[in-house]
């Protein structure tokens, strides 16, 4: 129906995107009122990237580093979301990369390897840019715990030094003044 | 706990904006389970603009437009959403300037300015930046209802011509490629 076979691909490509709506994640709401999908998230982390910006690192630029966000998740459509205190499964890896060149596979070529490139850069956190977006990522879900009263945590029975081993060297690394301002608070909710 | 006020104000922004995932909207998913809610809609408006920027006229600053629309539906929290085809609410400008004072006002001052900039500049669609914005707002719901068999078209009980007077326009104006492959799937539905 339309003469541009591009836009078809990029049509079809946001269509199946949609589907990231339906992926549920370990975190609750702020409200605790249900969990948490990848595509709220998703947008949920963009906000954080432009609010929180003069807490990144010199260099980081805060453009590139929303577009890995908007991308980052959505490998997960077909590979699912792993959470971060759960047992991933051993294909997780290769799940996903099965999944990325699946999805964007779905976009014209050049296209697709554009959005591919910046998610495999996501993924490898070298860098400033995905260094600082793998920062947002870890610290977004524990700002939710604590506004929500636990949640994750609370739902699988984690301790103290298991968040901090998990998520608080790569937030500290990114962003370190967004760790100043969560460990503790942190703290105090693991003491109460 | 923090030393740092500013972040304190930055991370109570960040908190109130997860209010925007419990924000529904008339618009289904593109598989028809269930209405779409602001914030994870706000995602899937970005990536629009990431896939769809070749579509957009020259002189459109991308990441000007993402910006925009991460913030665009900041004010529903407190004013709401209010559906294309439903009828809006007396004083739903003077609610949505409202949403916004109170809104952008929990973050630090200079920042909140510059967010509330972004958004008024959005809300005026009289730049390119903000007129190919609120075409990607505009196109992006038909594309579920087509999706999922009608969606809120069928809901509303709405009529061809309604879609092309409330809609049309305003995606040809500011995206012309994009309505065109539209405009001849509408006809296509309405006809079957």
């Amino acid at each position: 129906m339309s003469g541009d076979a591009n836009l078809d691909r990029q049509m079809s490509f946001l269509k199946e995107a949609d589907r990231l709506k339906s992926v549920m994640r370990a975190t609750r709401l702020a409200d605790g009122s249900r969990h948490e999908n990848s595509a709220e998230h998703s947008w949920h982390l963009t906000l954080y990237a432009l609010t929180l910006a003069d807490h990144a690192p010199s260099g980081v630029r805060i453009e590139r580093v929303v577009r890995m966000l908007i991308l980052h998740d959505l490998v997960e459509i077909d590979a699912g979301d792993t959470p971060i205190f759960g047992t991933g499964s051993a294909t997780q890896d290769a799940d996903e990369q099965a999944a990325a060149d699946r999805i964007f596979g779905l976009l014209p070529e050049a296209q697709a390897r554009d959005f591919r490139e910046l998610w495999d850069e996501f993924e490898a956190a070298e860098t400033p840019d995905a260094v600082f977006a793998k920062s947002l990522d870890r610290f977004q879900p524990p700002t939710l715990n604590l506004a929500n009263g636990g949640g994750s945590w609370t739902d699988y029975s984690v301790e103290e030094h298991q968040v901090r081993a998990r998520i608080g060297l790569q937030i500290e690394r990114g962003a370190p003044t967004l760790w100043g301002w969560l460990s503790p608070r942190i703290a105090a909710f693991f003491a109460r």
